[in-house]
């Protein structure tokens, strides 16, 4: 048996660090050999969550070639969302929720996705499937993670089946998931004594659009009036991010996970600017636009711009 | 509910009908609204199996948005395989056990692929997942497809659970697999009253390596001898291929059914040879290379084709 890294996505959230965790015990449970490691350090809230159900935190990769040969992906498939030297090692296994782009492999593989509310909740199929019962502090994280995707169960990719997965989830951690989960989003909310710099690359992706790349970052909130009275200094810090990255764009949603509303600021290059407003029948005023009720990047961010690119 | 369209992929084989039809079944009996539906009139194998279990060859489609907006992909994922308008509609959902290449997706999808001998073993799976009960003639389509996938469980992409699948399948089709097998693989091995040009036609497939088209045909038969024997027929039908198509290279693998061996024939650009020869280990000699123990494209000719490339 050939040992294999299981990780989410660059710059980890709660889904992508749970997954990790998740998918490496349901696949050691089922005779493999793995370990959940992650491509950056756990966020707030991720923490927050981690010291809950005393659980330590991944090890960081930089790299995956130099310890194995395979790799099992959770939470994301785009290569540019991926370790480095993605394209060094062969993916044996992915467990997504996410749109397929910029992913290809030389052979068979097996490839999980599913519209759902978070990939723990793909997972939380795939231990019932199995038959593998799930620890009480592993059903911790993974409930964590649907509530982090979900912001409780708000957004618009929520489905029955995250409902139904939350619910057996909850009972499995012995949590009341509604007190705990605003005690959590709160957790990971609080922007305060983080740079402008930090809070723009804490949960940012980079998609590919009609040949340029996007940059989309989405920063969770409990105060809109604070996070707007900053949009300046996320200007600047997202500004310098495409010159020094090559980014077309960089967009950044703030969501306020108390009353599941955006406010989106966007920097880059202007002449891009009109797609932006056409993909959300808005135009920019002041720099930002509102998004009343928009809190899923890859549900109501992604689709309409990729639309529009 | 939208309706939706489910097809495997063009030059359809056995598992690409019977997945269109028993991928379109579950779906119905979970309360969607799709239609089974072909890129090609079924082979001589598939139409043996249709005839033997009574069912109609599913409607052939040259488009897909002309009738509906969503469609469901079995079979197949990448592209150039798919139906000719496949960037006009939303891949919704895919059932495969191939590879995944050139398919991109703007939101999230449902995507099951397994590294199993057949898709209909995935769908088998799903059936069961979902607890549905799987009708007589279906199950026997689901039968023949992992039979003619697997040389009847000879390949070496055949896995415990086709064998697993195989057996429940048969017994729910009322049929001993492996006598059932043999006739059904020699009803699609009979080459001697068509022409070169529709032998390489009928179960080939394009793939997309560095940059270039190649053209991966496979032939079933059961006289090695009577093939080898109309070789510059093929070969002068393969050149013209690639004139017309822009192919880089055609490769036709004819397969013994009975003694699971393969001679491959390369016709196309000559500087490229050199990259076959590697792939294989082996020189081309009179323009052809014996591959014994070889009968799946997808893992023992496009993975070291793709290596080269």
């Amino acid at each position: 048996m050939t040992k294999e890294l299981i990780f989410g996505h660059q710059n980890p959230d709660t889904d992508a660090i749970a997954g990790a965790i998740s998918y490496s015990y349901l696949q050691n449970q089922l005779g493999m050999d793995t370990e959940a490691v992650a491509l950056g350090q756990p966020n707030d809230e991720t923490q927050f969550v981690l010291d809950h159900f005393h659980q330590t935190a991944p090890r960081v990769i930089e790299k995956a070639k130099p310890e194995v040969d395979q790799v099992m992906l959770v939470d994301h498939n785009e290569a540019q969302q991926s370790v480095s030297d993605i394209k060094d090692v062969t993916v044996t296994h992915v467990v997504d929720h996410h749109r397929i782009a910029n992913f290809e492999t030389a052979g068979p593989l097996y490839y999980r996705a599913e519209p759902l509310g978070s990939s723990n909740t793909v997972l939380w199929k795939m231990y019932h499937e199995e038959g593998i019962e799930i620890p009480s502090q592993i059903a911790g994280l993974m409930m964590s993670a649907i509530i982090s995707d979900t912001l409780l169960l708000n957004s618009p990719t929520t489905t029955d089946t995250d409902r139904e997965a939350i619910e057996d989830l909850a009972q499995l951690a012995h949590e009341d998931y509604h007190t705990y989960g605003l005690t959590m989003l709160k957790a990971g909310a609080n922007i305060a004594d983080k740079s402008a710099a930090a809070l723009i690359n804490a949960d940012a992706k980079s998609f590919e659009m009609g040949g340029q790349q996007i940059r989309i970052a989405q920063v969770n909130v409990v105060d809109m009036d604070e996070a707007v009275a900053r949009q300046k200094k996320f200007e600047a810090a997202m500004q310098q991010s495409c010159q020094e990255n090559g980014y077309a764009l960089f967009l950044l949603a703030i969501t306020n996970v108390l009353d599941s509303n955006t406010t989106m600021i966007v920097s880059g290059d202007q002449s891009l600017l009109p797609k932006v407003e056409a993909a959300f029948h808005q135009k920019l005023e002041a720099g930002r636009m509102s998004l009343p009720g928009v809190v899923s990047r890859k549900k109501q961010i992604v689709p309409p711009l990729q639309q529009q690119f």
